[in-house]
């Protein structure tokens, strides 16, 4: 006996990356930044009148749309705050999808979007990227989806598509789907998609702070589009969806561009190190325009080497899936934490020559 | 053209309570305490190491979820943290709810469910309440939804059902739906249904920190249930759907038990002095067992006396609903707050006569 709806009753669930905890740990395996957050968002906290707790907070998060809105060069009315990335996704399987309207999206990406799709029981089309992780146009403008979803730079293979070819596919899905750009990483790639919300009425972007702004654990995310699906959105999120010290820290977080593009230029660079490093090491590495690198262990095996690290505290992701299980997707950390992991990796590398 | 599912563009979207702001108001429409939140819970904002804030918060808020249970003298498996109330109010309509599987209440109630309904494109059923606000048991139990929600103490009567009437309903449920027990005001009651989850499976209790612990900005909720139910909801909330400075906000403010008392008193206290004043005043006023009173206006226009409290900056709420139309729910505030309420409020009463 279940009191539960089949979908929900027969689903597994999403299981969140291993949280390691202890000083000794490196934690390459979900992607957090290395950095700290602002001192301008822990002034937030710090400075937080608690008293206004007592209160509900902004249902919109206002302060947070204004800065959002002015540091990507929309309108306020074009931003959603949302409880994390993950509570903007959910609000669009609801919006967008149902029994009779499908989501499509190219796949390996982000696993979240089938976990929701059983939720929101719709089918999903999932088109395999090819070789090279161009974009399958063709295929997902065909799908016959309401729901189209990009992740640019995608996870885990940290590839990147262009906006020019992204909005191909945004103009033919027109009419027929909404199309939405994950850039939960978008922070750390050449350029991104945000143009496209003025020049498209069916895009969506999709934006998190715990990335580039090192708040995972703040859960703040934000949609930018245009105020038509933006107030539909609105009617779907909780009434309260954000909290108060979110708002304000994320506020703060937003408006500190300077200490923001710092992280992210040390970030970049430590990338195009390991990149070579792990390459050198005759591990087949993606360019990746993402804090994270995909890397396919041509000498050992992929789950093998995961295991040895582990052993060593070193934490790295790996996913036992079709295209991923010779893969690590390994998160780029500080320069002490990258070196800790190479040094560790040579010696598994080596052993198993 | 809209991109939107019908039953989404054709909703409205709930409409969250008036927040005013500015010293000089006085604000008793959204059920608010009028005290800060704990001293415990204010150190813990303090506190924060906001270094944590780079990595991902706890998925379940385990250590809230231990506080919350030696409290409410259950198992940690027996709690689920929610992004407020209305979180875990969501995650229940996703559980159980669709097109095929409608929710029953009885009201007048909170007017979310309503909405929430719609958004799951679920059928709901109101069996109306009778004017005592006595629980309408038979029909209830007969109504063949696959969730039944009493509201206990009920919003916006303030009125209260004892748990043996609310155990008979939830005997006759069994097998066919969930009971999910509404006790976002349960602070402020005599007694409270916690001990029937463990003697029904399917009985699901709603708590908020919003209301007794004076954290409405915090968004803060939890459910009490089997490990069974609780299991299948961890599986439909997002993956981590409270942030790490809520959990550690909301464990301290929990834990802190003898100042929570000391507020509830002090609020019980002025309800009382409230309900004997307005009914002095020609009000009829129910009994209440929350932090508000349902009061009806006998003399004069319920929406006019609104207006006009409104223009002094003493905000209730009013109801343009059927049942409700010429009542004030009134929030109870300090003992300065109540009786600046008071005396606005014998001067309409009296003007008007």
């Amino acid at each position: 006996m279940t009191y539960f709806r089949k979908n929900i009753e027969d689903l597994d669930g999403y299981v969140p990356g291993f949280q390691p905890s202890g000083d000794d740990v490196v934690k390459l395996n979900t992607n957090e930044n290395p950095y700290p957050p602002s001192p301008q968002a822990v002034g937030a906290i710090r400075n937080f009148d608690s008293n206004a707790l007592r209160r509900y907070p902004q249902p919109l998060g206002d302060s947070f749309c204004k800065s959002a809105a002015d540091v990507v060069d929309v309108e306020p009315g074009n931003i959603l705050c949302t409880n994390g990335g993950d509570d903007l996704l959910t609000i669009c399987f609801r919006c967008f999808c149902d029994e009779n309207n499908a989501a499509a999206y190219a796949g390996p990406t982000y696993s979240l979007y089938t976990v929701l799709a059983k939720l929101q029981n719709c089918a999903t089309i999932e088109i395999p990227y090819p070789d090279d992780y161009s974009l399958p146009i063709d295929e997902l403008a065909e799908s016959g989806a309401t729901m189209t979803i990009v992740c640019n730079p995608n996870a885990p293979s940290g590839s990147f598509v262009q906006p020019a070819e992204i909005k191909k596919l945004a103009d033919r899905l027109k009419s027929k789907s909404v199309l939405l750009i994950d850039e939960a990483y978008a922070d750390f790639a050449e350029t991104n998609c945000v143009q496209l919300i003025k020049e498209c009425d069916n895009v969506i972007i999709l934006r998190s702070m715990s990335k580039g702004y090192s708040l995972a654990g703040l859960r703040f995310g934000y949609a930018i589009a245009s105020e038509k699906l933006i107030a539909g959105m609105r009617k779907v999120k909780d009434s309260y969806n954000v909290d108060a010290i979110s708002i304000a820290t994320a506020t703060a977080a937003i408006w500190d561009q300077g200490y923001f593009r710092e992280n992210v230029k040390k970030i970049k660079a430590e990338r195009t190190r390991m990149t070579a490093t792990l390459r050198e090491m005759q591990l087949e590495v993606m360019d990746s325009q993402s804090n994270f690198v995909l890397a396919k262990c041509t000498t050992v095996d992929a789950s093998k080497v995961y295991d040895e690290l582990a052993a060593q505290n070193i934490y790295v992701r790996y996913f036992n899936l079709p295209g991923l299980s010779d893969k690590l997707r390994i998160t780029i950390g500080t320069k002490e934490q990258n070196n800790k992991l190479i040094e560790a990796l040579k010696k598994i590398v080596s052993c198993d020559k």
